[in-house]
Parts: C-alpha cells; sequence; structure tokens
C-alpha cells in the first residue's frame, strides 16, 4: 500500500468561532461531546435563564472562519488511515477547468480502497468505525444500534473515502429526520463564490447533506470547491457531467462515459450519487399519458437513451459494474425515481410505482457489493396519498432509506413551494421517510439565491423536527418545552436563542416593540398588557398553587372562602 | 313592522374593477355566476392561451374602488327585507367613539328580528334563502344540499341582518375548506385605517371570513369602519370589549355587561361571537400542571372570574338567553376552546378534551334555538396528535363545523409560525375541520401587518387547498391540472394568472431570466435549455405518439427500427 499523503490540516476540528446563526448575546456556543474513544461531537449549546439547564442541539454548520481556498480540516483523515484499506493513487481525472483550482486545495493523490471500504462493509463484519461512534453520540444513539442499521442496510453512513472533511451523519428511520439542501449553478447562471457560499449558509442552516447539481461551467473546479469546504455529505446526480461530456445529446452517452465521470467524482469525494437506474424501456410508454410526463432531468435524459437506442439502459445493464467501482470509495448510491410524477395529477401512478419495483431490485444487488443505498420519492402528491408511498417504498425496498422531494400537496402555488411541500414533507417524514430533500420559494421559476436557500431550509427544518415530535423520536421535544417554558415565563431571550432563526424572532418582536425593555416584559405586543393570557394564566396558576388547590380537591376545599380573597386582593394581578 | 331603512346603494353589487391581486394582463377578470332567481356571484375567471377553457375560481375580494367612508353596497338588504320578519329600530348603543364614524357611515336604524331570523330558522322550515343559493352556486352545489347541511348543523352560514354587505359563504366540511384571518389593534398599536386596509387585503388574498380581535382605542368605531366594509363575515370576540367596560378587571365582569355587548355588536352587524361558554370551574385546576396554562384570552378572563367568584361563568349559566339574543340578528356562535393547548406538551389533555364535552353540550342548546354554532379548536398539536381532536369533535359536539387555530406542529420556530401551523392545518382541514384560523409569522411575536397578513393568508390558502385536493372535493384539482399542463407547455403567462399570487410567481421568474422573451422560452433557468426534462419528455412523448406507440404496444411494434429513425433526426430536439 502507498503511503498516505499527509496534510498540514489537524485531523480534529479547532475551536470553532460563533456561527452565523448565532445571536450576538453569547449564550450560544458551540460546545463538543467527547466520546469514550476520543471520538469529539460538535453542538450547539443554548444557555438559559432562570436556572433553566441549557439545551443542546445538533450542529451541523462545521468548522468557521477557514480559508476557503485551502478548505476545511480532514476530520476523518486519521480514522480512514487507520484502517489500512486504502491507498494513495494519482487522480485518474483532473478536470479541463483544473486553473480555477487554487493550488493549496489541488490534491497531489487521492484514496483507493484496496477492497471494499464501505460503512457497510465494516458494519457487516461486527465492526462499529469511528465514523458510526461519532454519529451515535451525535443522535444520542447506542453505537451498536447504528452498527446494526447500517449492516442491515436501514440506515446509511455516507462517507467517501476522499471527502475526509465531512462530518459523519447518518439517514435512517430510527433516527433524526435530515434535511438535504440542493445548490449548483446553470448554463444559465453560474460563480463559483456563490455555489461555495450556498454551501455554507445551507450547512448553517442545518443541511445535513448538500447536492450539487451543477449542470454549467467550470464543472469539476465548482465541485472540487465544495467538497473541499463541506462539512456535510456531497452527493451528486453525474448523469448530467455525463451528458455535458456527451456534447447534451443523451443519444451518444455510454457507459465509458459514465463510468469515468463515476470515478472523477468519487475520487474527488463525493459522498452519494443519483442514477437513475430504474428508468426501464418498458415504463417510458406508461408515462406518455401523463399530465407532466416524465419531469425528473435525470430521468427524462435515460428514457430519451433508452428510446433511441431501444434497449435497457447502462445504468440498469451494468449496475454491478457501477457498485463495484463506488465500494473502492464508499460512494453512497440515491437510486434515482426518474419516473416520479410532476403534478397532482400524475401521483401514485403505474410509471412510478413499477420503478419502485425495479428500485427495490437494484438496492438487493448494491448491498452484495456492500454499497450503501438509498431511495428517492416524489415530488408532488396529495396528502390523502402520501402514506402509501412510504408503505410501498418499505416493502419494495426492504427498508433501505427513502429520501424524497417534498414532496408538493397542490400544484397552484408557485413561489411558495417550500410551504406546498413542507406539508408534504413533514408528513411524509412522520410516515417514515429518511431525508427530506427541500425545495425553495424559487421552485419551478428560477434558481435560489442564498435567501431562498434559506428560507428553504426553515421550512424544512420545521418539516423534519415536526416529524420527529410525531415519531416520539427520543428527546425531540425537550427544544419544544424549553421554548414554552421561555415563551410561558416571558424569557424573551431565551425564547428567541431556542428558535430555529434567533435574529428572525428577535427582529419580528422588535418591529412592534423595539424597546430593550420589552425584552423583559412581561406581556406582549399582540395584547398589551391587559389582555396578556398568559401573564392571567400564571396569576391563576400561582394562586392555585398557595392555595393548595389542585384539580378535583380544589373544589371541595373551600373555594368560596378563597375565592373572597382573592377578590379582595384583585389588585395584584395588574400591579 | 316598522318600515325598512332605504339605502342609496344598489342591492346588487356593480361591476367590478379589477382586483390588487390581478395581473396587469387583463388575462383575469371578475365574472358574474348567475343563478336561476336573479342571484349573482362574482367569481374570477382566469382566462388561458393555447385553446385551454378559462379556469374558474372562487373569488373573495368584494366590490372594488368603492368610497370606504361610505362602505360597500348592500347586498343582501333586499333578501333580508323581503323575508318581511326585521323591524327598524333605534340603536341601542352608539359607542363614545361615534366621532370617528363619518356621518355618510352612521345608520340611524339598525335591523332586529321580529322572531328567528337565522338561517338555521329558515333552513329548518325547508325554505332555501337567496344567501343559500348564493353559496350553492358559489361552491358548485345544490341548493336543497346547502339547506339540509345547515338544518342539520353541520355548515353555517354566517350573516346577521345588520351586515347586508357581505357576500355569503358557508363554513361545512362537505364544502370547499375556508380561511379566517385576524386583524385587530391592541393597546399597544392602534389605527382605524390600518385596519381597515388589512380588512380589504385579507379578503384580496382569499380571506372567508375575518376577525376582529381590536382591544385598544376606539373599538366600536373601528368595527364600524371594517363592518361597512366588508365583503366577508366578520367575527369579533365580545368579551374583549366587554373588559374594557369592566375597566380591564375580570372578576368585575357582569352578565348585564357582557350581555349590553353582544347588543351592540349585533346591531353593528358582526356575524359571529367567539364565546367561551366552556370555561367551567371545575376545569381549571386541569390546568394548572401545564407547560402553558391557558393561552387563550377569552379562556384566561374567564378562568379568572371563575376563581375570582367560585361560581360558573354567565357565559355557561346564562347561555340560554344569549341564544335567545342571538337569534333575532342571526349572529353565529363559535364556541370558543378557552382551555385549548398552548404548546406541544399540552396538547391533546383532560382540561382540553373536558371544555369540548362541554361545548357538545352548548351546540345542542343553541340548536334549540336555531344559533348557527362552530366549535374552536386548537392550536398546538404534534402531528400524530391532530386526528383526534377532529374526531373527538365530530362525536362531542355532533359535527357542528369545527374551525381551529392552525394547528402549529412544533413550538420551535417563532418568526415562521405560518409555516409549523399550515402543516398542521392542511392536515386538520383534510381530517375534516372546516374552517382554518390563519396564523401569520408574527404570531407570538407582534402584531401583524398588512405584510403579514398576505403571507399567512398564502400559507392557509396553500392549506385550504391541499386539505381540499385531499378530500377529493370535487372540481377542486381543475386547478393543480390546469396550471400543471401550463407548466409542462411552458405556457408561463398561463402558470403565473393560474397561481395563488401571480406577481410573486412573475417576479420570481424575473430575477433570473428577466427578458420578456423568457416568458415564451421553453425551457426555464433552472436547467437551462439543454437539460429541461420537460421539454425532453415532450419529445419523447411527441415521438412516441407519431410512431403509435402506446404503453406495452411500444415493445412489440417493432421499435428498434423506430430508434434507427429517431437516432438519424436526432438534431431535432434541440434545434
Amino acid at each position: 500500500m502507498n503511503p498516505i499523503v499527509s496534510e498540514s490540516h489537524p485531523t480534529q476540528a479547532p475551536p470553532r468561532q460563533s456561527r452565523a446563526s448565532e445571536p450576538s448575546s453569547g449564550r450560544c456556543e458551540t460546545a463538543i461531546l467527547a466520546g469514550p474513544n476520543g471520538i469529539e461531537v460538535p453542538v450547539r449549546r443554548i444557555h438559559l435563564s432562570n436556572g433553566e439547564e441549557p439545551v443542546t442541539v445538533y450542529e451541523t454548520s462545521g468548522p468557521q472562519g477557514h480559508d476557503v481556498r485551502r478548505g476545511l480540516p480532514p476530520l476523518r483523515r486519521r480514522w480512514i488511515e487507520s484502517r489500512c484499506d486504502v491507498e494513495a493513487v494519482d487522480p485518474a481525472y483532473r478536470g479541463p477547468d483544473v486553473d480555477r483550482i487554487p493550488p493549496e486545495m489541488r490534491r497531489a493523490k487521492v484514496l483507493r480502497g484496496t477492497g471494499r471500504v464501505t460503512q457497510m462493509h465494516y458494519a457487516r463484519q461486527g465492526i462499529v468505525t469511528p465514523e458510526m461512534e461519532f454519529v451515535a453520540i451525535r443522535e444520542a444513539m447506542d453505537p451498536e444500534f447504528v452498527r446494526s442499521e447500517i449492516a442491515r442496510g436501514r440506515a446509511i453512513l455516507p462517507a467517501n473515502i476522499n471527502h475526509p472533511e465531512s462530518e459523519p451523519m447518518v439517514i435512517g428511520r430510527n433516527f433524526l429526520v435530515k434535511v438535504n439542501a440542493n445548490i449548483g449553478n446553470s448554463a444559465v447562471r453560474s460563480s463559483i463564490d456563490e455555489e461555495v457560499e450556498k454551501l455554507q449558509w445551507a450547512a448553517r442552516c442545518g443541511a445535513d447533506t448538500v447536492m450539487d447539481l451543477s449542470t454549467g461551467e467550470n464543472i469539476h473546479a465548482t465541485r472540487e470547491w465544495i467538497l473541499r469546504n463541506a462539512p456535510v455529505p456531497i452527493g451528486t446526480v453525474p448523469i448530467y457531467q455525463a451528458l455535458e461530456k456527451a456534447g447534451g445529446k443523451p443519444e451518444e452517452l455510454t457507459f465509458d462515459l459514465f463510468y469515468e465521470t463515476l470515478l472523477e467524482q468519487a475520487e474527488q469525494g463525493v459522498d452519494y450519487f443519483t442514477i437513475h437506474s430504474g428508468v426501464l424501456l418498458r415504463y417510458i410508454p406508461l408515462t406518455a399519458r401523463r399530465v407532466t410526463g416524465i419531469v425528473s432531468r435525470g430521468g427524462s435524459i435515460m428514457a430519451k437513451w433508452c428510446l433511441a437506442h431501444h434497449r435497457e439502459s447502462f445504468l440498469y445493464t451494468r449496475f454491478r459494474e457501477i457498485c463495484e467501482l463506488l465500494s473502492r470509495y464508499d460512494v453512497g448510491i440515491s437510486l434515482g425515481d426518474g419516473l416520479r410524477p410532476g403534478s397532482i395529477a400524475d401521483a401514485n401512478d403505474a410509471a412510478q410505482f413499477a420503478e419502485l419495483e425495479t428500485l427495490g431490485e437494484l438496492t438487493r444487488i448494491a448491498w452484495e457489493y456492500d454499497v450503501q443505498v438509498m431511495i428517492e420519492g416524489p415530488g408532488h402528491i396529495p396528502m390523502h396519498l402520501i402514506k402509501e408511498n412510504v408503505d410501498r417504498q418499505m416493502e419494495c425496498c426492504h427498508e433501505a432509506p427513502f429520501y424524497t422531494l417534498g414532496p408538493l400537496t397542490t400544484d397552484i402555488a408557485p413561489g411558495y413551494d417550500h410551504i406546498t411541500s413542507a406539508i408534504g414533507a413533514a408528513m411524509i417524514g412522520w410516515y417514515g421517510t429518511a431525508m427530506l430533500c427541500y425545495v425553495t420559494p424559487k421552485e419551478h421559476l428560477g434558481l435560489p439565491d442564498k435567501n431562498d436557500v434559506k428560507e428553504g431550509m426553515m421550512a424544512y427544518k420545521i418539516a423534519a423536527h415536526a416529524a420527529d415530535l410525531a415519531k416520539g423520536h427520543p428527546g425531540a421535544q425537550a427544544r419544544d418545552d424549553a421554548l414554552s417554558r421561555a415563551r410561558f415565563e416571558f424569557r424573551w431571550e431565551d425564547q428567541f436563542n431556542l428558535s430555529l432563526d434567533p435574529e428572525r424572532a428577535r427582529a419580528y418582536h422588535d418591529e412592534t416593540l423595539p424597546a430593550p425593555a420589552a425584552k423583559t416584559a412581561h406581556f406582549c405586543s399582540m395584547c398589551g398588557p391587559q389582555f396578556c393570557s398568559m401573564k392571567i394564566t400564571q396569576d391563576v396558576r400561582k394562586y392555585a398553587a398557595q392555595k393548595g388547590l389542585e384539580e378535583e380537591a380544589a373544589l371541595t376545599a373551600g373555594m368560596q372562602e378563597k375565592a373572597d380573597e382573592f377578590r379582595e386582593k384583585g389588585g395584584e394581578v395588574y400591579s
């Protein structure tokens, strides 16, 4: 085995600076949860007043304040090396746009497994990797449970050996519901800086993974910048780049072009690939009578290829070769739903469910190679048809994690599809979907900018958390309860700090009551001091507690007498 | 019977001018659906290109361009008069702030029923009123069905005889799901102009009813301005004004003060009152261990009264007198859920469901007086506990319409509670809730401004429509399908015009592709011309159609030959 290329970065994350999403009050800080084997997991700790215990929340934003031209420290490098199953090799492919990659970011060597190096491979051998320990601490779960879920394919831990910068996370329905944010340029709009900024912004807003869907210029260099700065796993859809290589003509695509693209991206460090292997020739006519036909880009590309060649695509026929390659880098497969419905009218139709059966068949094949698999899902579904999607997916795909785009629950609100789809996302998460792909307000209309990324992320963090609550996920409700107690006790700063978006909560409060004193006021702007139900309730409760009045006992405890007392000192309430 | 005060306004709505929410392209217009008996119902008609039939949508915005100092034309006056069961009397109460009401708005006389004048009263006698005909046309339902739903109490048609300006609408689970918007000043912020503007804005955004929750200055005059300009039913919570009259001291409230307030507001024309008659003394201790106690303003006021007097409140003990009064004006009762949960932790608890039983008991009493009733519901509920609320409400309250605030599905996102609650609202609407009370982004933080009203309304129009789709409401999907067809065929202007918010959809599209040519482009900014899946699908479909290839037949029709042809002229696709 060749020696590992050593990096100048420390292998542990440096002390983190304050996050962009944190308030300036200094009441939130990044803390480290230390595991038994030297594993250190960054979390956000929200300090509260009034003697309340701090609330610790999951943190995705990664180390801050680093030089984006150097990228993040390779947290996982030491763990990867210590397994002694990788070799450092010259990259097979450097990209035509290598001059867009700064010298300090370029890597002389990349890693390749000497055999299978997937987390599933280790899990099946009974090994709890540091990556699994990391996610166990992060999720407050037993490491052995993490291992067993990965071993049986019910969870995946995307962790390309060439993306040591990522902080391990797990996708599976027995863990917290995750959110993916899509970024990426297009032929119409393009800038590496902007994409890196969107990546960082998405991670700060809580994105658990980020997909780079670039199809425009400098596709290789853009991806390199993203990977080297990504504290979260990165996914791509390699057929997009392969199509560029084929001159934009789907029918010119070949397995060799595609395979070369997979290799290129695996060497760069992409953690999971969306591959549309389930688009079979015989399913394509099932879409002919749809209102919106085939809306998946990858699906339509492959449908065109299939029609042009009149045979099954290489994504299906040569799926084993693909798995063999990916097992050497630990790139997960996100089996694309190329025939997902693109409108309410097309939901849950024959084409969609036919493809799902094939995705189940492919799942078993990937597992033969220890390749981690998740299954992509729609799209556009009215509420009453959502549950069937999860039930069928679990059955067809042997409980491999489900990863859905929304779904949008109506088609009539372009400009608000983060909301139309957050409704569906929350429900499908409750029913068992492991990761939700966000939708921004620009969906169907344009490319999201940084603000759209934030709006989409907030809607999806809400959906994912609502799903965790509905699933009864252990500990999920602690933050709700802490915030509600703060709300009830008029601890405004605590309420802001516990919010998903403290800045917005504080700004909205400022709009009506900007004075600093209002942040300690025992009433709020909605009702004013006289009409505050929370204030009245507190008085009621205090009174009940003082008098030892509880439940039914209250009624038999000579309440009339106490009522008279209460009236006499009635002035106290609004003093 | 005294002669009816005649008004100078026409009794039919004049031709409407363009709506604020309409695009400037002139492709949307207000049209009139004419019923068999001279009933004319305004609707919005969206004209489409490409030979598509226009899409007709429900319209709430009312006549536009009128002088707000005179108010809207009294559409229903003639219908009310023709029943010969009302008398014109001097108002019992004019308000201390009468000088804030312009002379041209002041009414010398108000109407009072000579007996019961409620829509339920007529419905139970088998009479289909013009109001019922109006809603039947509006909802595309049989008038007799509307009557029967109102007669059995499963739907209400709020229609105070002193609010002839309102366009009849129906609230019931067999009709379209409705949305209420709350407006109103507080002691902290107050302006009549602003409240009238919010009313108009809410109606333009699709509010089906509006609640005036004012607790600040000029409460009578503000309400008069709102009623005279409201094309939708107006609801209030009279205990707020009664409390003002009691000097802000709940324990000083009396039945007489409350009754006087009901009379004052009934004469003004309020269409439904929220009354918290279900807050019983024995239920109050059930809230003592809650995280957020009693969060309903009305509920906390009455709880305080009950504790101070150690007896059941006059809202409960004298409920029959209240019903008797309201039956003379056709003011509906919205039985308030004074003990609704204010946090995830308190959802579905004993206090909440105890009160619900009492609301069911009161429903039967109101129905004895032919008073129309709906039941208010929470609040804050995690997704998995939502359905139980609807099931229990239907059972306890004999299918009287349910009217819920959200519910919020998590507590952690102040600033985004229009989204946390749109998730719950869509679900509870699907399960059978008849009307959704909107929540704005300012919930828990401040008073909503005009922009917040819009954001809240859009989230709730989405929730209500998603619920209609999930319920399979007849015709609900037509707009989705028309928009999806437009999307698929790159008819951008049609897509915008069919949107809930055409301006925003257009503006977002402009951000990436501002050129007018982009509005006819057969691709969009997300993918650019080469990667457009819709474009590829259209080509696939066109090809399949031309070749007579359909479904399984395609595979047996010598596809290889056709595939070769296709390859030869492959250039066509991107030409």
